[in-house]
């Protein structure tokens, strides 16, 4: 760090912000860091951890340890509250820290769309403590119903509704019907299968609507032979933790409702001063700087940006991407030179169902079953941060392949 | 199950209530065990979980996935809260449990001998929260020296006091000393190491007090090695959260206690209407039954009885003896035979201090250094219900070994 040089301050330690600060590694800056976690979360599997397939800290980083050895970075584990753009300086609960240039990567949180009781009494899937709230909430309904007489009682104990059929939903669905089916059966020699229900409610008509319909209709398919019933149509109108209500009147007795039906940047964009649009995010120029404020960025779920006329979607290689072009362009912008434009490169979407199931689409080719499960198995491998990591995730997949388990079935609170 | 069949319920699924649950597996009786949690978890290595090594789910395990296949067992997930023994009922916060023999198998908490300050402020070890609350903890202390200005507010964010010379203390204080010495020192470049203090506090003028005084030398040169600072005769008299009180006025700025100094048994034990002593430990005779009640067992550290003219430890060792003993008595008992007094054998003990530093007190040899510190990873290794979480657990030792690392350094609160 030296004093002579602009400080590049980051605001969040997701995949943009992390790829951020390392692409300015060589940058004649100094990169400050801000997160309210001291870790690093891989999301993409933490419906595993919620489905007690992997434990916490094997899909999360210390962000000190991803980026030890870069000489012009410092940490600093902070809440921002606020944005001071006049005075160039982030509001913490630790104090102002001042910057020449912001990037602010602060991530998504679950879009309830209002609905009160939903997020009240159903469970969102963005950080550690949601998965883990599901783990415990879905493994405690197993003992309450070894203890529930009551037979109606018990099914609702032992019905698990899952809202929104996009990549969250159906990898939930399918990796709670297989920690059911596969694994809680035997640990539960009275329980009787016929009494779960796992249901997974989309409002449309199709399943992984960023995908081909048919591969889609193969993951419903899929889903269906795992014993979820798939409801097309199913808009989910209300949730008093008893009861599913839906839009037309179906009401469908269920202790656990899982939200997965949409996505909004963290509430914290709308406290900065700067114009939000839909789902909360700041729009953005396509250099992706703030209107009024070049040198302020915004990348990933927080930033709204149109491509073909389509919003940019919610998704890490989005914010992968996006992290490399506010490198770049504050690079230039300290060389005297004008910004680029950001271009987004699809590199295609993946969903895994379950054991050898999977829906891939790269490059305009769909494919599914076996060989999709593999390529989605190596990404994620390959994506996921630490050696140590990738192993000891390796190992739990290895294991639970083979022997139908699950190693992390505790209650914890 | 079958309904003939007299009932054993286990209260508690500890070292003693496990081992007893087996032990009946091929008794003609219906075994119910009752636990709080749905886990079985060991304690021996719950200081690592505390010092960022391992993480929970390594060190406990589902109490349905180690009895599984046992025929005549069941496990309710349920808080016992007071027994009814004219009735033959445990009372619990689902209804009673009825039985016609019980085991009390209940365990032990900290006790902090009626300081309030410490009880609050300070940081106990029995459970799993106990040990994620120290390690969120402590990585939050080294968070907040780095925002800290303040010399002497910094020292004191950085001032570790631990109470309590036996095995838990020591084994504490040297895991926190290498997660902090060895670690955590290169994820904080610009942590000064001078500002890092751990104190190890010991009312008597001897560590280890099971073991011969030479052992316990060996230990506190050890830690003295490894920069922990070991007093004698210090004794805590308060704690306000800020600064530590001993006896005689000494007083130590620290914003950590972890309190190792002392055990009883479960504060349930002195609401069953049973008369408790020492510890709030239930009297037995020494066939481990109430007087009285020639039907109720107590097994483990709720348990008082005394060998060779001293209580028993409150010990893994012991409880799990003990649960042979009560589960051989029942049997006896069934048969019309008459119940057999109980005999510790004691197993020897380990301690151990860090990388390739252990003492160990076996069949009246003591040895330390390296040979105890392999005589220690290989008896844990062994102890450790179920080959995935040895294996988990050996690839992580092997791994923090050979690359001087901890990888559960999340702060997740």
């Amino acid at each position: 760090m030296s004093a002579a040089q602009p400080t590049v301050v980051i605001v969040g330690a997701g995949f943009g912000g992390l790829r951020a600060a390392r692409a300015l590694r060589r940058a004649a800056v100094n990169v400050v860091l801000l997160d309210r976690h001291n870790y690093h979360l891989f999301q993409p599997l933490l419906y595993q951890v919620a489905t007690a397939g992997l434990e916490p800290e094997q899909i999360a980083r210390p962000v000190r340890a991803i980026v030890r050895g870069q000489d012009n970075f410092e940490f600093r584990m902070v809440e921002v509250t606020g944005l001071d753009p006049t005075g160039k300086r982030v509001v913490t609960d630790n104090g102002p820290v001042a910057y020449d240039y912001l990037i602010l990567a602060v991530g998504g949180e679950t879009n309830y769309f209002g609905l009160e009781g939903i997020a009240r009494r159903g469970f969102g899937l963005k950080d550690i403590p949601d998965a883990l709230a599901i783990r415990n909430h879905v493994l405690r309904r197993f003992e309450n119903a070894m203890l529930e007489p009551d037979p109606e009682r018990r099914r609702a104990e032992l019905t698990f509704v899952v809202v929104g059929g996009g990549p969250t939903g159906v990898e939930m669905a399918g990796a709670l019907s297989e920690l059911i089916r596969l694994v809680l059966v035997k640990d539960y020699p009275r329980l009787n299968v016929k009494d779960v229900r796992i249901l997974l409610l989309e409002a449309t008509d199709r399943l992984l609507g960023g995908m081909p319909a048919r591969l889609g209709e193969a993951a419903a398919e899929t889903l269906w032979r795992k014993k979820v019933e798939v409801r097309f149509g199913a808009a989910v109108e209300d949730y008093d933790g008893e009861r599913v209500r839906l839009k037309g009147g179906e009401v469908i007795p269920a202790r656990t409702l899982i939200w997965a039906a949409g996505a909004r940047a963290v509430s914290l964009t709308g406290r900065l001063g700067l114009p939000t649009g839909r789902q909360g995010r700041i729009g953005v120029a396509p250099t992706l700087q703030v209107g009024g404020h070049p040198e302020i960025y915004v990348i990933g779920d927080a930033a709204y940006l149109e491509a073909d006329g389509q919003p940019l979607p919610m998704m890490a290689p989005v914010a992968l991407q996006m992290a490399e072009t506010a490198a770049a362009n504050v690079t230039r912008q300290l060389h005297g030179e004008l910004p680029q434009a950001f271009r987004y490169r699809d590199p295609g979407s993946l969903a895994t169902i379950g054991r050898n199931a999977a829906v891939a689409y790269i490059r305009g080719i769909g494919f599914k079953g076996f060989p999709a499960w593999v390529v989605w198995l190596i990404v994620h491998l390959i994506q996921l941060i630490g050696f140590r990591n990738k192993l000891f995730v390796l190992l739990n997949w290895a294991w639970d392949y083979f022997f139908y388990e699950r190693a992390a079935r505790l209650i914890t609170k």
